[in-house]
């Protein structure tokens, strides 16, 4: 029997400036680490180094606060300039999420930090989580993040994170012949358990998502579902060297899984919003309608039981 | 220097029968493989592989809905007997979600299969999916599922999963002296994206969630953010071997994660339901004030332009 086997290797790289050719980058670490690029490999590349390669990093104190983003700053209890810069990277503001609310809570905060102090301080300075669509996908924070960035530097993300990927996946095949898929990760939050995941937000070289809704299950049963998310949980399978060495780690290549090849882009994969929103509000309506029954039935019940 | 690594192996079992030792199975099937048990691995399991060895299958056709059922079935162009078993294994409904919406737009029919006309038979048969409190979390259809079990027959998830990790964790403990984490996986839906990831219902011998908010990034800056989701993105991972091979892998190892031990249970960190709609009520409320804001601001800056 074949035993199916993945292998996941973190890829530290030397700093990276604007104007690195990470692709080479990624390539000669690699090798140095022994491990070398195969063809059929998937590399999941953080988005974070992608925007230090390209130069997106701001100076904070370059950035004017307009008037409309100092009065939503107030209101949000964040800093004008994030608000700014927000601004200036989303094509449309969604809306916002209280996240204090939920990480000041004190079950919550004694699970995410042990320094309860010091996370309430950061939890203050930064109230709300504005929800913002950036083009290609719907983002708290339109993806900008001042972790592991300079003091006073604030970091962007890429703005078209598919042609990022092709390009890393066209350049890794030049130097090495060999063709890799490339998946650029970035972080984002969760609500039901309060934390965060990484999610893919590029990808090139493999198809996305499989296309197995209503296929047969092993019993011959057509399947309500199919559909795995196999970027994503690409990115969450990174995500468990990158978060571990004190973030050092922003390349991790996995070896040995089975994917479908594709030039399919990611950004095809994205429900289209205004039907998400349909689909919200028709979802909501229902909702009233299910629990209002409900709560008749329970009345129902009652009277039957106490007559 | 050391590379991080991680080995990930799918572990197949042979079909899963009630009262089946499922520790023993699983030791004996890696020993099968050449893997074997060591300390410090990570053990996932679906749940639907557990729900099978706890006998939790029930045949639909002795499943009589009540009036209440057949009712709720009606609106939501649910199987009757579903919404029964999903209202008999709910603490509480919170609504309804019409996936068929999103399941049936022509960009997203196209990309989730490559059988149009069957999809669309499954999807019309069951065209919302219920949102209930099961008491350890919040889940689509309260997890209840008909795929990889016989025809006529429906699988219950465990009604307590971090009680089951920890039962299947000892057993290992017994059986080879090694201390391992175990986390059950469950399939769930997600709707940026329209697919379904593998996330953690129980787990045990790990902490699921790291407590790092607040910490120092490496430039010593206090981080907004260091709370990752390491139980969801071990089953993540998992996914990407258990989905492969026509789910004949309910059981996947991962060695080389260096995690922190812990006796905690999963479901000490999920967010209260009050908590949870509280903040997404303040949530909508500051989103409505903020888009009038920004809308305010539009008309301005068009008035501004024109005169």
């Amino acid at each position: 029997m074949v035993v199916r086997k993945l292998e996941v290797f973190g890829i530290p790289l030397p700093e990276i400036t604007p104007g690195t050719d990470l692709a080479r980058t990624i390539v000669e670490s690699a090798n140095r680490l022994g491990i070398g690029i195969r063809d059929g490999d998937v590399i999941v590349v953080t988005s974070k180094v992608v925007s230090k390669a390209m130069g997106l990093l701001v100076k904070i104190s370059d950035v004017r606060p307009s008037t409309k983003a100092r009065i939503i700053a107030r209101i949000l209890g964040k800093p004008a300039w994030e608000v700014e810069l927000i601004l200036r990277n989303s094509k449309r503001i969604l809306g916002a999420f209280p996240a204090h609310m939920l990480l000041k809570h004190s079950t919550i905060l004694n699970y995410i930090s042990r320094d309860r102090d010091r996370a309430l301080k950061v939890i203050e300075s930064d109230r709300y989580l504005m929800i913002v669509d950036v083009g290609y996908r719907v983002a708290t924070d339109a993806g900008i993040d001042t972790s592991n960035v300079p003091s006073g530097y604030v970091c962007l993300p890429p703005s078209d994170p598919d042609r990022v990927a092709r390009g890393i996946r066209d350049r890794i095949r030049e130097l090495t012949g060999c063709d890799v898929a490339v998946i650029l990760s970035d972080t984002e939050g969760s609500v039901l358990r309060v934390g965060s995941l990484d999610i893919a937000i590029g990808a090139s070289g493999i198809v996305p998502v499989t296309a197995k809704f209503g296929e047969s299950d092993r019993f011959g049963k057509s399947k309500y579902g199919g559909v795995d998310l196999i970027a994503d949980e690409l990115c969450a399978t990174a995500a468990l060297l990158m978060g571990q060495t004190g973030e050092s780690i922003p390349v991790v290549l996995i070896r040995g899984l089975n994917y479908e090849r594709s030039n399919l882009e990611l950004g095809r994969f994205r429900v289209p919003r205004g039907l998400l929103l349909k689909a919200l509000m028709l979802g909501i309506l229902i909702s009233v309608v299910i629990r209002f029954l409900l709560a008749i039935f329970s009345v129902v019940d009652l009277l039957r039981g106490r007559w």
